[in-house]
């Protein structure tokens, strides 16, 4: 039973938050490069950072604004990642913080901070600041549609989506805009997403329901040590729905919510999938009957990331014996005549043996847009799913930057 | 001091061996696809194999060949991994490991057998047998110099080493023959090398010096969970140089061996990585200053298979920023404010900081075909070396099998 349903939107559907985006200047092209967004009163607050150990500066100021589990803002820009920047880069994202506290009217330590794009190079500090300025007049006046556009590099499409549901008979909202491309490896890009919702409820409880959404959606494309500098998914809950404040996990009325949120992270996590730098296919690798979670993750990420898969993914060739390699490789203690393994919708291995198969119906399935990879390890119960991009020679071409 | 010399030969320089290569009929090319080497007496023997858990079958019966510490042969095939066959495949393994001891006239158990090609394919096996028996007859009669020929598959050139030092007065050769190409993702391809010696020194010394050798070679270029489903080092020491065994670790006749073996496993493991499949230029990561060798590693590993460093390489591009993502995604608790980081010579990164730094001698330094990235953690004394190679589209082309 789905008790939420999508409506159009994004961070400004829930209720008191305004927004604007803009080209201040990052960007060459003139694409905008800034977005901010404002909560009409403190909000609840929480983030999941990168585990990268060369985080970039907005992450650190990001980390100090959540910390006391409110904050009232997020101020974003795309086309320099302030990574690698130094101490220079870290004044900058306080600036960037301070900028958006004047702009928006909050205080100075409730501005949540993100940045995207190139690693290494100082950020435009007064441009950005003006433009900070600059938002700040315009706030809710813009174009809804335009917001997720402020955070976009490599992407070929703005991401973002809003969902209402019922707490206690009044409607609440969650909405998110998401920016993320490389998957291929995703370490390849960096991925934003920021979450609203007129919610409410505890930090506490806030916190813990974004850790989950988080590691039922971009942990199953972009997990732990792959992570790149600068990932923040980030939330802000400001309680203008009205009801009572939820301040347990085993309030009843907590469910609804974490479906709604899970459904978010989960549509923004695909978007971004299927938004692969010169990716041509998407791969969805599931992996079931491992002992433990973390095997049936390890597998399926290796799959994901096999080089060799991938590209016969793009070249639509039947070569499943490269799938029992990376299987073989993940560094799980499996056996191979316990594994079972279907390569789009083919039962290819089992018992130990290969199996025969009609080849051209087999190949045909490989004209999909979508293929599934389902491995079976035979030797548990638990079960992970990742979800990965075929490997073009477009994708080398892009990533000359 | 280098206490051996090279010498021109292979397998075939120590003293008591011979070889034959033939195309027996696997590749549809009619290049070569099978070697046989047979010493003339049994040899102490040691593998080192791969540890992917969907590992071919040739790997089991050569596992079971030097389980008791010697051998005698090796036959070799090119052009199909026996790998994901299944009991079929495990019983094609054992057909060539007997063909070839009927051949070579040696004891079925003695033979070691390695395989690369493509994979979940059933091998020709009466061709081969048929090849086995020819080569047989022709052992010692082929140019030493086509016998590498016999194991290559997408290699661009046969890889072959010799060298000779002095035991007790005598001389002693050390020689090899290896194949491997695919460097970009260590698991793209599988690499075989077979090693032979006339020294005289006892199974478990071997085995110590061998797994010495290949942790300071192959798994430099090819890791743990990263190996192919055939990976194999083997070794045989037939003794006929004639000097007194050694039998212990602690014998001071063995530095000089060991040295020359490290250098042989070092100039094969060298001649993969210049020969990785669509590359076009070598990456040597050097991290020093860690806390203990699996770190330094980590580290080293991750950079040099983190696809934005090795795009950049390739379009000689001095994107120094992607080195810092990869190192912070390593997995590793390293700290950026005591790390250093060279690019090509050039220092861009200490004390928490990035370095200004001329542009134009840093980029030109991106044209040399071998590019140094250096990486101090500030925080030990261990260190350690990988090689990688760049990210042409070429690659992925060359991955239409």
């Amino acid at each position: 039973m789905t008790a939420f349903r999508e409506i159009a939107g994004n961070v400004v559907a829930a209720q008191g938050y305004t927004a604007a985006s803009m080209h201040c200047g990052i960007k060459a092209s003139g694409a905008r490069d800034l977005v901010l967004i404002r909560s009409d009163v403190r909000a609840a607050a929480a983030a999941t950072l990168t585990t990268n150990r060369f985080r970039a500066a907005p992450t650190y100021v990001t980390q100090e604004a959540v910390a006391d589990g409110f904050a009232q803002a997020v101020i974003a820009s795309s086309g320099n990642a302030n990574c690698a920047t130094g101490s220079q880069g870290l004044q900058n994202a306080r600036r960037m913080a301070a900028a958006a506290a004047a702009a928006a009217g909050v205080p100075e330590g409730d501005v949540i901070v993100g940045s995207t794009g190139s690693i290494g190079v100082q950020l435009p500090i007064e441009t950005i600041e003006a433009g900070i300025a600059h938002l700040g007049t315009v706030l809710g006046r813009d174009d809804p549609e335009s917001v997720p556009l402020g955070i976009i590099t490599t992407d070929r499409f703005p991401k973002q989506i809003a969902v209402e549901f019922a707490v206690d008979g009044v409607p609440v909202c969650v909405g998110a805009i998401c920016k993320g491309a490389g998957m291929i490896c995703p370490q390849m890009a960096t991925m934003l997403c920021f979450v609203t919702t007129d919610l409410a409820v505890s930090p506490t409880v806030l916190r813990e329901s974004l850790r989950r959404a988080v590691g039922l959606s971009f942990n199953c494309i972009s997990v732990d040590g792959d992570m790149s500098t600068n990932d923040t998914v980030a939330i802000l809950a400001n309680g203008l729905a009205g009801h009572t404040p939820i301040e347990s996990g085993d309030d009843p009325r907590l469910p609804a919510f974490q479906t709604a949120l899970d459904h978010c992270t989960w549509e923004m996590a695909r978007q971004i999938v299927a938004n692969g730098e010169g990716m041509t296919k998407v791969l969805v690798i599931r992996v079931t009957g491992a002992p433990t979670y973390e095997a049936a993750h390890a597998v399926a990420r290796r799959v994901g990331n096999y080089l060799e898969v991938k590209a016969a993914v793009y070249w639509e060739q039947f070569n499943w014996g490269r799938i029992c390699a990376a299987t073989g490789s993940a560094g799980v203690p499996l056996d191979p005549a316990l594994t079972t393994i279907h390569f789009a919708g083919t039962k290819v291995w089992e018992h130990g043996e290969p199996l025969a198969f009609d080849r051209q119906p087999a190949e045909a399935a490989l004209k999909a847009h979508e293929i599934e990879i389902a491995i079976d390890l035979g030797s548990g119960e638990q079960a992970a799913t990742a979800w990965a991009c075929d490997l073009s020679p477009e994708y080398v071409q892009l990533n000359k930057v």
